[in-house]
């Protein structure tokens, strides 16, 4: 495999036509799929700066058998934000885009996707933007707070407190996730690299987020903190996160360049008048994929359609209070088939550069007339 | 803060000199820290690939309840290894280098320190090697397996089947990671950068891998394939995982062209004579801090000087197979005061040197020898 050329699924006008080689060897069983197919594009990639810190964290006391009972009890630090980023070279001017992941799921939806393709971090620094991908609070790198868990296994806490750790099945994934109405069979148009699914599965871990995290979720104000530090920012949040940008706004709306809710997930219109004020001083796009109407499988979300339709009605508000609020539905364009994994989908770099282009004329010539 | 030159802390040949920007705004509250404090070089960093994949996993079929009820019963994957990744723009030819993180902590150890210096996984691959950094299998992005703890939580298991979920506190970390003997006080010659002890503390998250993983520890296995697939690489672990390197080489030691063991905890000679007859076909060096007396607190490993005399046998078992194993030992050079934590020490790069010049002759040299 080493050498060996693919072609790239690819609609982008500087990075088309680039032959994209694999260089990382060979696989040897079963669970090596994501190796073998990395793809690498053959122009290099140029930073300026790459790595990774925190945002956020509350000191918080324990005893000994919270802390898992090596050491005596003391002080641990929990609500922390992991973020890690790349700043292209010369694109340190540009507005960074900050990309938080959904439910069950880490900062690695945007990285390399299921098959081996460029994930939309790479591509957004590609195109000139420092990127910023966190994992959320109580998930990834990020950690949990264990003390509950700790507290239950020695006997000070019942097991009834516990709050539950989701994770979806990969059978509940191709309807929730719209790759079809039933497992292994596709729809015709689907844009998922359905071939990769078990590299999907592979992203799974699990998620304390529904019960087991103090509200208001600490993310919000992590978000808000990132895009202050980093001068403004368009917070670009997925399913779970999509309405995490609008929560960080409300806490700080002129940290907050723009709003990218890429198909939100629970949607209710339940923002007051007063908040609706506040967000439409902000540049808003909503991106959902195609086949909404399928059933999900999940009782508490029957259609990922509901969801739809509430973001077009927060649209048709944050309108009529003057704001910039738009909904991006590539199936409106004649471009069909993209899943509720709309950055891992085979079109995926397609979409991003409607995203950009959105960021391009909404964002970064907005804030260039204004000054 | 932007566009401000700061001194870097380098002892290396082609970065010194280097002055370094902070180029990432400026911070807005106590917990802002690290964001503040990053530093860039001045020389950007020309990558042929970067990206993210999985190693192994295993689909397990669980119920309701344990998925966490969403949705009904299915299957997931459990036990796969998050791996993120850079190859140097010229570098895939050169060997690659694996850095396995410790308890209690995530891939994060490699990155960015806590005081916002250029982390050991970037530095590598400006010295021209692919690197490798995953997350052990049962933390950070590879997840865990959660079906226990939801069953305890349904009342299906009893809550004393639980494992621990282990943090080390702020106070353990002090003797345990040898900063000084006692919280707050550190060693006059101390290399950990004590005044960014706060954002280490934030790298730390819950680890469930002392009674929470399959045995053997599937990290083993994992490791031994990416190795595998990468047609040779240096597996470098520390501290829990230091070990880990002679695990996977005793899976596959062809797969694993050089091991270096940066302090290795809990370290008992318990190789057999042919498990150190295959060990001793493979480079190997262990590498260890300064202070190594001082009392850890903590009572199943008093001090770390245990595990350096374990390795120390180690070695001398591995020399009388005829193997090529040696101690890098700082201190014996006179560069004082290096912690558990060497990687994030303020000599980082003075000691990555020396164990990129052992990696050069112990490893390069030796396979082009061996042609």
């Amino acid at each position: 495999m080493r050498g060996e050329r693919v072609s790239m699924s690819c609609r982008s006008a500087d990075l088309c036509g680039a032959t994209l080689v694999g260089v990382l060897g060979t696989a040897t069983g079963i669970g090596a799929q994501a190796l073998k197919d990395l793809q690498t594009p053959d122009i290099p990639l140029v930073l300026k700066a790459q790595g990774s810190f925190f945002v956020g964290g509350d000191k918080a006391e324990q005893t000994q058998v919270e802390l898992g009972g090596l050491g005596p009890g003391g002080h641990i630090t929990v609500n922390q934000m992991y973020v890690r980023y790349m700043v292209p070279q010369g694109g340190d001017g540009n507005v960074p885009v900050v990309m938080v992941h959904g439910a069950t799921l880490t900062g690695k939806s945007w990285e390399t996707t299921p098959d081996g393709r460029m994930g939309w971090d790479e591509y957004f620094v590609r195109k000139g933007h420092p990127v910023y991908v966190p994992d959320q609070v109580g998930r990834g790198r990020s950690g949990f707070n264990q003390a509950l868990f700790n507290d239950v296994r020695g006997g000070s806490a019942p097991a009834g407190n516990l709050p539950p750790w989701l994770r979806f099945s990969d059978e509940v994934v191709w309807p929730n996730f719209r790759f079809s109405a039933k497992p292994g069979e596709p729809y015709p148009d689907s844009q998922f690299p359905v071939g990769a699914v078990d590299e999907l599965s592979k992203q799974g871990v699990p998620d304390v987020s529904f019960g087991g995290l103090p509200t208001p979720n600490p993310t919000f104000k992590a978000l808000s903190d990132l895009a202050s530090q980093l001068n403004g920012a368009v917070l670009m949040g997925h399913s779970q996160s999509g309405r995490f940008p609008l929560e960080a706004a409300l806490l700080n709306p002129s940290a907050t360049k723009g709003l990218v809710l890429v198909e939100p997930g629970n949607f209710p219109s339940r923002y007051t008048d007063e908040q609706v004020k506040i967000l439409a001083a902000v540049p808003i796009l909503v991106v959902f994929g195609d086949h909404r109407d399928t059933p999900t499988g999940i009782s508490s979300r029957p259609s990922w359609k509901l969801s739809f339709d509430g973001c077009q009605e927060l649209i048709g508000r944050l309108k009529a209070a003057g704001g910039q609020a738009q909904m991006l539905d590539p199936a409106e364009r004649g471009i069909r088939g993209n899943s509720h994994m709309i950055m891992q989908d085979k079109n995926h770099l397609q979409i991003a550069d409607l995203i950009l282009k959105w960021i391009d004329e909404s964002v970064s010539k907005r804030a260039a007339a204004s000054k």
